[in-house]
């Protein structure tokens, strides 16, 4: 039997870490080529074995993937594009594993949230029922931080160390201008309908900053959230809020479409922070500043989360092992066993319990008053952020590789990929 | 003769090393006991000294004043107060002078931009003519990089090299996703009405990063900056718009001034950012994000420049041995003599010339089409984003001193401020 090929796929918005999961299969899949030939990886995530463009990734240097595990985004390019179902476009699922007959392809690792999951699932599903030999594993990864089954996922621990230390550093920065300027402050940060990356800014709260987050999970309510940003600004003379992206009114609008049109009554321009802040500007009358971190917070290398590196590194090496242990349609897993001092191991879990099944920040990981985290929340996310791992510089930048990306000739006709 | 003290206050917006200078200047007057008694420092700024809130750092250990190096924001608390003219206000001015006589304070050290430089300039002239003896030295400070006769002002280098990182770092992100996804970045940056800081995104383009810089030196010219962004989104699939917040169209107005309406009619929440990207969404139906990093850039000391870091330390270390070289109204500069290697000398300027004088960018820092940094605009940041120096790191988050800031006992009557 020849030996059979990988391909491994980045899906979704990227992260600081994703490439270090791609470090980690590569590397991984390089120790056993025994039995496992190249890894080919999609360009442009999915999309690119769809269209049969696959990237070889052994003309890459054991130095250029090694760099991967430094280096944020995602190296072989990623897509937002969602594979409808098998009923409604099988075609699309019988391309990919014509493509990976084609191509001697056994083995297929696909990296992203829990849309991914759902289509690792699938593909699966499929090549099992066309006779085809598959062994499809996914990789987590996600800074929301909302797939069941795994204690967290690559990609969160990093912008929750940014968030800590984003929200610590302007909060010190307001607390010194509080006696004639900025009296609040005001963060918006990502996380979808989940509130893991806003929670981690009362991580700062233990350094005596009076934080007041606003979680997707807690409906907004306008009339406490003033008295609370009120009475905080009266007693520390400042405060700093963070706001979730998805953060949202009691009948499900998000904060951020207040209403705000363009000189063209086009519809607001984004952004929760300006609505929250010119919300507290009204009410409270109090001088403010916001900012938005939007792909800061998520490519942010230079002050990722050791811990968070490691995982994703950890996650994408296991994939590779779980495929040569003979295993199919599982996802490996970070299971904890200890907050403090902070011990996991790793474990696996089958695709179809993964797919479509967001996790949500509990509501006991949650301050009963709403608006900051608990003892049991601040226990979840310390261990996640513990440590630095710096990438190496050069004339005051960070070293980030670029690959050479080169594609392998195409065997197949074209495909014409759905809109 | 008694001993004199001295005074120390923060000025203005505060930086990522402001207090670096606070531990230069602290540090080397106790190292001159014999001559220099107990600093005190302005509570909020000169309004401490106003309101005869003295902080006796006499009280904070050497541990505490080593650890303001590596500690963001004003320590000691800082204000946007600015004296009036002498003529106007005479009284404050006299004021300071006798808070200064009635705790015998023969040295002013005052940690600012131009303004600061203005009052501190005033103080000292006031000083003889009222026949106090006082040396009143000025530490450059300010992220805006806009003080004449220093070839850099502390504060700035970190703030460029926070932007020209993250430049970088959102930009990978970008080109990952650009195929499905945002083909656009804009990240909106401070700089008043200098483009110093957008400069430094041009530090990422050398990164084979696409970048388009909006200066506030050149006039904004829509439909040639919509045919640039097209041009490059057609090259390279995305481009990264770094804008300043002090851009501005041919008539004056800013570009965050778009007309943005909020639901109550009111002018906009701000942000040129979202102003620039949804230029681009209209004009060529391009998806885009956008970032405002706001008070995050300037509070940034986890990726301080090792190069500021250390020049805003010298700089306050210099201020106390011209103090003691019997030197009045001056202030301590950069003065560069190579750009690579990068060499410099540690100069003076008198305090004059200082105040009331911006330093904008060169036109020929800036590339010929207006978008960009020329060679020589490099040569001038490069040196200045040299250098990582982390702060230590406990349970995730970056160590940061907070002080004990003891006033000592008032001496005076209260005083009335002016509003």
């Amino acid at each position: 039997m020849p030996t059979l090929h990988a391909f491994y796929a980045q899906s979704g918005g990227v992260t600081s870490v994703i490439n270090a999961s791609a470090s980690g299969v590569i590397e991984t899949a390089r120790r056993h080529a025994d039995r496992i030939g190249t890894v080919y990886a999609g360009r442009n995530g999915i999309l690119g074995a769809l269209a049969e463009e696959l990237i070889d990734t052994s003309r890459e240097s054991d130095a250029a993937i090694a760099a991967l595990r430094t280096t944020p985004a995602g190296a072989f390019g990623s897509c937002r594009y969602k594979l409808k179902s098998l009923e409604k476009n099988r075609r699309e699922y019988e391309r990919l594993i014509e493509v990976f007959k084609a191509h001697g392809i056994g083995y297929f690792f696909y990296n992203g949230g829990g849309d991914s999951a759902d289509t690792c699932f699938k593909v699966s599903q499929l090549s099992q029922s066309m006779g085809y030999a598959l062994q499809a594993i996914h990789v987590p990864k996600t800074i929301d931080n909302d797939l069941p089954l795994t204690d967290c996922c690559p990609g969160f621990g990093s912008v929750a160390k940014y968030v800590a230390v984003s929200t610590l550093e302007a909060s010190l920065d307001v607390r010194s201008m509080a006696a004639t300027s900025t009296k609040v402050f005001v963060l918006e940060v990502m996380g979808r309908h989940a509130g893991w990356i806003a929670a981690a800014g009362g991580l700062a709260a233990d350094h005596g900053i009076p934080v007041v987050i606003l979680f997707p999970e807690i409906p907004f309510d306008q009339p406490a959230f003033i008295a609370r940003v009120d009475a905080l600004v009266k007693h520390h003379g400042y405060c700093t809020v963070v706001v979730s992206e998805g953060a949202h009114h009691p009948d499900g609008r998000f904060l951020a479409e207040q209403g705000t049109k363009d000189a063209f009554g086009h519809a607001q321009l984004g952004g929760a922070a300006p609505v929250v802040a010119q919300m507290v500007k009204e009410a409270l009358g109090l001088k403010f500043h916001w900012a938005v971190a939007d792909y800061l917070q998520r490519s942010a290398r230079h002050i990722a989360s050791a811990t968070d590196a490691r995982q994703a590194y950890e996650l994408g090496q296991r994939a590779v092992e779980l495929a040569l242990e003979g295993k199919n349609s599982v996802m490996p897993t970070i299971e904890r066993t200890s907050d403090s001092p902070y011990a996991y191991t790793i474990g696996s879990a089958p695709l179809d319990q993964v797919a479509n099944n967001e996790k949500f920040m509990p509501r006991d990981y949650i301050s009963a008053d709403g608006y900051g985290i608990s003892d049991k929340g601040r226990a979840y996310l310390l261990p996640l952020i513990q440590g630095e791992d710096y990438p190496d510089y050069r004339d005051g930048l960070p070293v980030y590789v670029s690959l050479k990306n080169e594609t392998v000739a195409k065997k197949l006709p074209a495909f014409e990929i759905a809109k």
